[in-house]
């Protein structure tokens, strides 16, 4: 039996060599950028894809809740940055990790800062969140002012230990092309680097520089003059990464294996068992469409190249509708499968909740809670 | 300690009193159209509230996978229609839950109907899945001659019990209200109705008509004449049905409740812990506007009215980012909460896998695999 021959529903296949070589070319970058690599483990959230990283020399992560650093920490992980603003109605549970392991924090409020500083009893890293030019959160970049008082603030403080500036360049996403997600990611970098030396000049120095996103760190060639970066899709990819030039069809690790339930050639179209709670309802915008997979075919025991002018372009709950040309209609059936590269390996992950490794061993994840 | 002061991090409300007012509303109309109820339980997944169906007289299910079927199984119902196009790859598990259950099971193709019976020992209900106007799926409601070739292949094949036509007028879902909704609703069934007489006509009888979508059923008075209904989402309604008009506020059932992390005065913006993995990525449109949820301030043990003009205007893998007035940013605080009426309550109820029910118990639904 295949491994194909084993999938009954959707299942969300993970090719260990693919993911493996992603984590050894970014490490390496990062190696020869002089910065330090603290991949951010929200992505895969598995204590043996970890292992994966571990092996090519990674000591430091990043997560994005406190549940997940539990996981983490409980899986012998030490030095871990929670990249989510300090969220104050978890005190008790931050101040017992931070007995266990260096851990860091967000801070870009003087009510989060005191709050920490008065509930925690062990101490922390604190990293102040920069708003480089998302707009989702952080102070703003240029406001050094506002930046410098919190640092003096948060430098007053006990058990506050500042860090440094840390930001997601998240609009590297919205870029058309790698030149573009790399100039971006270029300028978030700057933008932290001056105001490192905006804040030098108001007295508050040796502030290092945190950056990460996948789309940048995959483009750029150097991180400097950032200190460490923060990349976490890069480890799977998808199909958001491959559309958008980020990476190769062959660099994808990670595909939903979905039985097909229905043929309508009429209008070009199947119906395959897989919708918005195992894709989720994340989708790639390009020109017109949106674009919520990309449908491969198996082939020997992985997939293969992704069908041309071929996606999933309608999920409901549990349905996802395939468009694709009548060539490749015909190469389906009722009972068969097709293997859709997610628009957003991320989700696509914390919806399975556990992978199926290419030679049938299943991969853990965190539970959902 | 209060409900709210006990929530640390995003937590789903559930009002067990508007849910079981939901319910009962839906029975007694289903009643008083002479319809059979068939609600869908992919909205709630929970044991615990199948019970309050059950206490409204509810004995037949649906359910959109196996695993679900199995799980109501477990808990004591013995009459489900899986309303998913039968999935040939599950046949040793279908057969198995129809040799414990009434089970009944979606066709529309040849090759479905052959499998099914070739592939099950025990036999099954089978309904003919009818594209009403939806364009998902099924045979398309005026190609009576597709319809009858396939009726008439169902009932030669041994295993197979044909009962009827079954529909999801999902269109009622884009609807502008809900006299329009209204309208598609009675559409849709008059086609399967027209469908079931032209059936007839052709030698296949005694089919019944299964119908079942939210906004269409909370919409018209009767459902006649329709056999049976199947909504699921009328339980907790949602953001989206509120602003369709299918509900009013104080009739939606759940909440997610999210810490306040930041809050951005200068561009009339917070940000909370709440975002795609746990509201979804689905929203409503409405205008311009990608509405990801509505925002509701705790009041005693409840959530408040929706404030006007404020909704969650984006979400990324754990950050919800509010847009709100002013006056309602001066009310919150870093720190504290507020409460999300989700854009789609199914797929946050899937994310979230449990509730907290206003008196403080957790409901807990089946598992995520």
């Amino acid at each position: 039996m295949t491994l194909f021959d084993s999938i009954q529903k959707p299942t969300l296949l993970l090719d260990e060599t693919a993911a493996r070589a992603n984590i050894r070319r970014m490490a390496a970058k990062a190696r020869a950028s002089g910065a330090a690599f603290r991949p951010h483990f929200k992505t895969h959230q598995s204590a043996e894809i970890g292992e994966w990283f571990r092996a090519e020399g990674v000591r430091a992560i990043t997560v994005s809740s406190l549940d997940m650093a539990l996981y983490f920490a409980d899986h012998g992980w030490d030095d871990i940055t929670l990249a989510f603003p300090a969220n104050l109605r978890q005190l008790a549970g931050l101040n017992e990790l931070a007995g266990r392991v260096r851990l860091g924090l967000l801070v870009e409020s003087r009510e989060a800062a005191l709050g920490l500083s008065q509930g925690l009893s062990a101490s922390v890293d604190i990293w102040l969140k920069v708003d480089s030019g998302l707009g989702r959160t952080g102070i703003h970049w240029q406001d050094a002012p506002a930046a410098a008082a919190l640092a003096g603030f948060i430098r007053s403080l006990p058990h506050l230990r500042l860090r440094g500036l840390l930001t997601h360049a998240g609009n590297t996403y919205e870029a058309p092309g790698p030149a573009q997600a790399a100039a971006l990611h270029r300028q978030a970098t700057s933008r932290l680097d001056a105001l490192r030396r905006e804040l030098a000049g108001l007295g508050t120095e040796d502030l290092l520089v945190s950056v990460g996103d996948t789309p940048g760190c995959s483009a750029v060639e150097s991180f400097a003059p950032a200190d460490e970066i923060r990349p976490g899709n890069f480890v799977f990819y998808d199909a958001e990464q491959y559309l958008f030039g980020a990476c190769g069809w062959e660099q994808v690790a990670v595909a939903l294996a979905c039985p097909v339930v229905a043929l309508h050639p009429e209008r070009g179209e199947a119906v395959i068992y897989g919708g918005a709670i195992h894709l989720s309802k994340d989708f790639y915008q390009q020109g017109g469409r949106r674009i919520y997979g990309l449908v491969c075919l198996p082939e020997g025991e992985r997939w293969g190249a992704p069908l041309a002018d071929a996606w999933v372009e309608r999920v409901s709950q549990e349905h996802g509708v395939l468009r694709l040309a009548q060539a490749d209609l015909a190469r389906l059936q009722v009972g068969g499968l097709v293997c859709i590269l997610p628009a957003h390996s991320c989700l696509t992950a914390q919806c399975m909740g556990r992978y199926l490794a290419l030679d049938g061993r299943w991969v853990e994840m965190m539970g959902v809670r």
